[in-house]
């Protein structure tokens, strides 16, 4: 399962993943070698010290294509030609149709590994790249039944190095899980985000924390999402069609609701609104492990530097391990509340300890 | 507009909304009358410090009901005929349905003001009071032709009192206006979670912030939000249907990709996905203001006691106001993401000055 980083790595495509990978392999003494279809996004990657340009004498160990997914089975076949020696991986959200485009094209599959850091960000481009993209965060390894153990071991040993936590999927349950855990979010943000749109404005200013989260992603880029949701349309398909019916089924109870019929359609309000309280509840806590049930302190704090600063110096003085942290907004008044999440253990006397110091302590 | 607070408020239901009411009333030296259908709910109540039980000479210049939705049209009739010099108002989430009841029943309306304090919690009950819950926090009054201008002064009078940001609507358009900015995220929120209840565990452990965010709201609880659902039916429907028709468009379009035949299907999507980059960038920034393009500069944060205390005093000590703040989880190691926002102004000068200090800053 580990080994030595291959002495030099190919990447092609130097956007945001690209040129971190290239950032991050460069900064581990990795001999990396950039290339991308854009000659300005080449040069940008290149001048933030994400590696050199492409000679002929390139040798690769590793190739990694950091491309858009509707062209990612394209790239990597061409890589897999020109690089014979090569084990070729990819970092695209969607993962079991480029495989069977690559099968199809009767490409060497033993020498390819699918790919997926879950690291985005709500920036794109080789500007926002950060060598530390990739840690602690998830990064997926895709194999199939001709991958070669060791070219799972080199790109494993990469994830690894730069701090991903690797899991191993094959394709089809990786576009499942996405479409689960990324894509149908990103869909119900758009879609409340929408409705935004024509709302007068006395009634957007109504606008609190909930619909602040809900819609956060919401800011993302169109068309990355455009060919991310169709390059996992099936999968997409199957949980916004569940979607669908839950919410068809939730628009007849209140139908008859609002029909002065209401026989059951409160049940099925409860119901939906119990199956998410479920499904929220397996949301892992911090640091990935099991969900943490923290207590949580809430902490009135007053809009002026370093306030914040100080009742965190405080927290840590008081020994106290901050486990989360949420800061509420308020509309128009110069005045936040902090809630600190913490271990139940620790709660009380963190309470009391600030209590002393003069903070206004709620929640 | 201004006025001075009456000496005696009545509160009917000593949960989160009325205890904190009590509270920050008898702070401010009211005599605040408690009572509660649930002896046990009452006496917490009291015990809290949010006022004393009933008695039979108590002359309320204000009664506010602070019972569920689904009762409070019922418990303001009565109210009113009680108290017959006294001004009512409610803190109901939803605000046509009773006060059409109300009218139906012959209610003096002169002395009805309807209220709606935009500030719940996750948590529910007299223990999750606290007298600010009000501050900074929208707080609609909703009026109606009836409605005497001495008995909307005197409302609005307290809810400035207690901190709330006082917005004039009247009932339809509250009704339509929380249907999008409360309830349909409510509902975004559910469906989205209730996906993962039967999700494989690998798939799970592979949720970031984005799901966390999006899902947050649907930990909230089911019998309340039932009947807030229901008290608000027809605006909701309304609201639900137009998501519903931009989903089924969106599944239209993913369907034909998956069956290979996509002509202007990706169209489509991005449409969705531009409409919520539209919608979302309406919602107001900090304090209510117009939205602001914050400058964000990402720190890299040991998980250590301190380090994010250390990291808010260097942000103080350079002398740069934090407007946001946000914390990444990172799954599985031992460092965390603190995306500070701030002015654009100050920005570059925060980089400088946090590098000097040795942080690591990104972003």
């Amino acid at each position: 399962m580990s080994g030595e980083l291959p002495a030099q790595v190919r990447v092609v495509g130097t956007g945001l993943l690209g040129t971190s990978l290239g950032l991050a392999l460069s900064a581990r003494g990795v001999d990396v070698v950039l290339t991308d279809p854009s000659p300005t996004a080449q040069a940008l990657a290149r001048d933030l010290g994400a590696g050199r340009f492409a000679s002929p004498d390139d040798d690769p160990g590793l190739v990694v294509v950091a491309a858009p997914p509707d062209v990612v089975a394209d790239v990597v076949a061409a890589e897999l030609l020109t690089f014979p020696r090569a084990v070729v991986t990819d970092v695209a959200s969607v993962k079991a149709g480029p495989l069977e485009s690559l099968r199809r094209k009767g490409c060497p599959l033993d020498r390819y590994v699918g790919g997926h850091p879950l690291a985005g960000r709500e920036r794109s481009g080789a500007v926002a790249a950060r060598a530390d993209l990739f840690v602690g965060r998830p990064w997926v390894l895709t194999t199939s039944a001709e991958t070669d153990p060791g070219a799972l071991t080199l790109v494993r040993t990469v994830a690894s190095a730069l701090g991903g936590v690797v899991a191993l999927m094959d394709a089809g349950e990786h576009d499942e899980a996405v479409a689960v855990i990324s894509h149908a979010p990103q869909v119900a943000a758009s879609l409340v985000a929408a409705r935004l749109r024509d709302l007068p404005d006395q009634a957007v200013a109504l606008a609190g924390q909930g619909i602040r989260d809900v819609t956060r992603i919401a800011a993302s880029d169109p068309a990355m999402w455009t060919q991310i949701l169709a390059g996992n349309a099936a999968a997409v398909v199957r949980v916004l069609r569940q979607m669908q019916t839950d919410l068809g089924e939730l628009l007849r109870a209140l139908d008859a609701i609002a029909d002065g019929s209401p026989t059951g359609a409160r049940a099925t309000i409860a119901g939906l609104v119990c199956e998410g309280n479920r499904g929220q509840a397996r949301i892992p806590g911090k640091h990935g492990g099991a969900p943490t049930s923290y207590a949580s302190v809430v902490v009135l704090v007053p809009d002026r530097s370093g306030e914040l600063a100080r009742l965190l110096h405080d927290v840590g003085a008081a020994g106290v391990n901050l486990e989360d942290l949420r800061l509420e907004h308020s509309a128009g008044q110069p005045v936040g509340l902090a809630e600190i999440a913490v271990l139940p253990a620790v709660e009380q006397r963190l309470r009391e300890a600030l209590r002393e110091l003069g903070w206004n302590v709620h929640g």
